[in-house]
């Protein structure tokens, strides 16, 4: 009988809190489409002075963020971004800013570090006197912290430079910062520092943070306003949707200070499994709440029988591939969970029972 | 001193009652993308009930609703749908079906009644002989109540005969439901009997059920399983949303019996502004709860100073033009906010403070 | 045996002449692509002098022209065009513009004349401030002459106020001028005045002109230098492409002339078939070289019927339904060729042999 | 002064012959819109025969070619196709294929003799289970010769490997083979063979085959069927353009034969290029018409300075970076040519007048 979940999957599944639910029952609301929900408002406002934009807009999901800035960016017919070739939005998110966009991707190759080579970057943008065969770059996407890298922390001074070359080549820069606290935490900067080169980001409200739904997307007071339009287009415009920004306030306030623990926490988790024989994991450089590893040919299992071994010990994780597995903390797994996460490992690769005897 | 608010705008403005908020929590929820949030199962179980199909979705806005529907039924290059001429998907949804899907709308008029002649429709469908020139017509829309007509109900009969030409034409039909309780309520036959003919419905949960957020599509499974994908390009896939569908759980059960009383303050609030000096509204015309008034040219207010004379009294309505307003009403509009609406709209028209006193 | 064939079913039908091939045969040409075909220039400054705007360029066809001028001026997402229910981009140009362009299209019925109703076109305007919800009108379109009217002109007064109304909307007007020249020669009105109040115009040189391929579009020099970059995104751009043009320079010059001789020829077919029992047409309107007949119910041929009993004799005519029948002169119908039509209509409905005994 | 003319920017500058202008001075012609204009029957019949394939279809432009093969086989929104980094789809064809078709794009590393690994075409294939987050695989492109890795030649096995590889998957292989022909003489291997294992591919007739315009598409009857109405859309349906094709029936015929010349004119170049002091060109990867070389740091001129030098000699080549040139041979370049060139080579990067004093 599984006495307990340990939910590895995704730090997108926790559940709201007691003061979230708190906060959602007594929210202030009105309808957002028609005028602006106060709680909208209020989330919003903060979100703008955290990130240190002009303004912030509350949207549905991270994939609707990152389409809106993108689409905004590139509202021109025969735009083209430049983006990493191992990035959410062009790995996860559907391939909607071109199929739901219009928008020509032009990937580079993304490091192990989640950074791409500043002049892979610049190679990539079009000389605008081949506009004739060439569409049009207007846009660089980075992401930080880079999620298929297993949550890397772009520096200040990577981001920086990515935004010097944006301007130098008039172009426009956007950051997917679904996990940018979990950067800011990790890094020791301020998330207004690690966005100021960017004219517009997104930030995930359900990930590390934990509220149930939704992200923001920041940029200037023009940008914004033209995001507003497009999610209304795309149907992301709601009406008493401060139910939802209540609980996001909260996450922005309760949670935060929980990410370094999630930080500790995979650390921890990454060291014990790579003792485990038959684990490969590079523990050296978990730098967040994400890390990936490997399960050796040797081992006798592969990711799919491990996988559900642990599922019957309440322990649910995502596979990556064939040997490949992902582990993501969250402030809803405790220390306790990651030592039984670690025993349970243990006795699933070696057989041998753990010392609470499980 | 403005003491109360009768917002007349739509029946989008309502809040959350308390059961709805208790509902919210509570909720049992989980991350509705990786897996299937619990509440958001039971919410569409219930709607794919009430409508008789297969299978419902749960999205955040009715303009994504019928956003997805249209594409996903027209999920092809070179598709054009048959909708109304003063349909909500053509007026009022940014033309999202074109800019965002590349679906080539063919209009057709709107009668007063919301219907659009039979004979029409057939015409405006494309011969497939002639598709080196055409676009293919793939879908037909229909729109129950129609809100631009002034809420109407479309008839069982209507509904049916256009089903019945959609097939004969290998086409699917679509029914905007936003309003389709309203009008299962005004005409005595049940939603499901009303999209019957139908492949396709989009329902709106925030509207008269005053859910805050949200609505649902309904279809085949086939059909909502491809509405699935899109969703999540879209960006309508959210995480822990069983906490919006918790209360809209609640607006089903709870407010459909109230959609009646709404429709008796509309006829009664119409009946009433026809008799002031200066309005002219077709009372006996209002089907359901939403209707539109003319303000004669002799009288001494425009549509516009008119509603900031009632704003200065607590009373919201929306402008449709010059001399034009609409005034939807909703579970949150009292037989006496209807009476105190008259008695300022009489003071507003005719100077004379009305019995009251105001 | 067939001696002779007569195509009535549209002016793109006729054969390059003898001066347009010796033309082609010694035209001097290079590749229009890398730089610019000298031929391709010559045409192009012809064509933008004839139009009075700043510059020309060539297109494979009049549907690129048209899609090409409407993308242009609605680059940017969330675009809507208003222009005739009627119209050729709306009914015979595969719905392109919304399928390939994005572009959403709001119609205004086309009045028998083809103009559309001055205030319904700015009804159909949308007002920027509810861009929210609408998308943002930037272009208003007409069609010289008017295809599915019958061929009918637009005035210089007509498509002036239509310029002012754009102007004072801050939008543009193309105009669809596939037969602007049989405008000019029926109003007896330059074809520069004609488009006077036009920011772009596409011009067909192989329908009454007789080129074998090509359409030119005209306008500023920015626009058409945008106009260039998505002629080559289409796959527009065409390398010795002065072979081409070599012809539509031939046919400028010496087919205008002949299109005079086109609309009497018309006229004598129409009235000449209104004589004829069992056939309908409004003679009195034909102004330029199409119109349109109707079979009377009461005929012993529906428009198939008829349509294979003058194939039969070497008369090729366009169904437009069931009791429809569309007609088209050109440079190559010679006033015999109308006779002999006529003699054979009369033996297809009356079964009397003509005077000359066919 | 200057007494000849080398153009070597591109195969695409060639001037049509004699014989082909006498074949468009007497070409059959006829409405290819309205009916099927004859000479184009020929030569979509001819090139079916030749690529092995049911059908073809003359298009305006290879752009347009492979624009309307990857839309007909991605004609479902949601659509990904896997293509080289490298590959002209990509690079030079303004990214259509999203702007205008909405297909999203997934790129593999072009190696440098213009393929892609198996495996990593492979591992760009997305897992249909992935759906909801993916867009869906439908399209491998290969691209036979290889514009950018200097004319390099796909071989059979290779690409029936791919074939397998697309078969396995579901997917459809499309090969852009603008210069199959080159390939065909180069590898001695039949154009049909070649295209074996592609369900689509698109020829170019303007290149090495030297016809003033054109490309034609090839595969199915229901393929070319489709992709007949996406000629049309995309406004790539001309009239009497039998005068094109007869031109290019011309190329097919007399043209094939002179590749071979071409590439060994390439080589010679190369060759010759290789020994000149200043310049470095790997002159035995040169396998058809077409190469790049670079110039040396330590050289007196840069590429823009060298190009201006030869210029005014008469020698026309395309600049690919501040060091970079590409040479392309074709019929109109004799070996004369390549020893004029040579020379003027030689004296502008040493100075020294070559042996014929120029």
């Amino acid at each position: 009988m599984v006495t307990r979940t340990v939910d590895l999957r995704s730090d997108t599944v926790t559940k709201p809190t007691e003061t979230m639910r708190a906060a959602m029952a007594t929210a202030d609301v009105d309808d957002d489409v028609l005028c602006h929900d106060p709680t909208a408002l209020r989330l919003e406002t903060e979100m703008a002075r955290i990130t240190g934009k002009e303004a912030a807009l509350f949207v549905p999901s991270g994939t609707m963020g990152n389409l809106i800035c993108v689409l905004v960016h590139c509202d021109i017919r025969g735009s083209e971004v430049v983006l990493g070739n191992n990035s959410h939005i062009h790995i996860y998110e559907n391939g909607g800013i071109s199929t739901i966009g219009g928008v020509h991707p032009r990937t580079v190759k993304n490091n192990e570090d989640g950074t791409m080579d500043i002049d892979l970057i610049e190679a990539a943008i079009r000389d605008p006197r081949g506009a004739l065969v060439y569409p049009i770059t207007r846009l660089i996407c980075l992401e930080n912290t880079h999620a298929n890298s297993g949550g890397k922390c772009l520096s200040v001074e990577y981001t920086d430079q990515v935004g010097e070359l944006a301007k130098k080549h008039g172009l426009k820069l956007h950051i997917d910062g679904a996990r940018i606290f979990n950067a800011s935490v990790a890094l020791g900067i301020p998330v207004h520092r690690l966005l100021q080169a960017a004219d517009s980001a997104s930030i995930c409200l359900s990930k590390g943070l934990g509220a149930p739904v939704g992200s923001v997307i920041v940029g200037s007071n023009s940008f914004i306003a033209k995001a507003k339009i497009l999610r209304k287009t795309l149907g992301g415009g709601m009406r008493q949707v401060g139910i939802l920004c209540a609980a996001a306030i909260v996450a922005v306030q309760e949670n935060v200070g929980k990410l370094e623990g999630d930080h500790k926490n995979a650390k921890v988790l990454a060291e014990g499994l790579n003792k485990i024989k038959g684990i490969k994991v590079d523990a050296a450089s978990v730098e967040t709440n994400i890390f990936y590893f490997d399960i050796e040919e040797s081992s006798k299992h592969t990711a799919e029988s491990l996988s559900k071994y642990l599922q019957q010990r309440g322990i649910l994780v995502m596979l990556e591939g064939p040997s490949r597995v992902r582990i993501v903390l969250h402030h809803q797994i405790s220390e306790s969970d990651v030592q039984y996460t670690l025993s349970c490992f243990q006795q699933a690769l070696t057989g041998v029972p753990d010392q609470n005897g499980i």
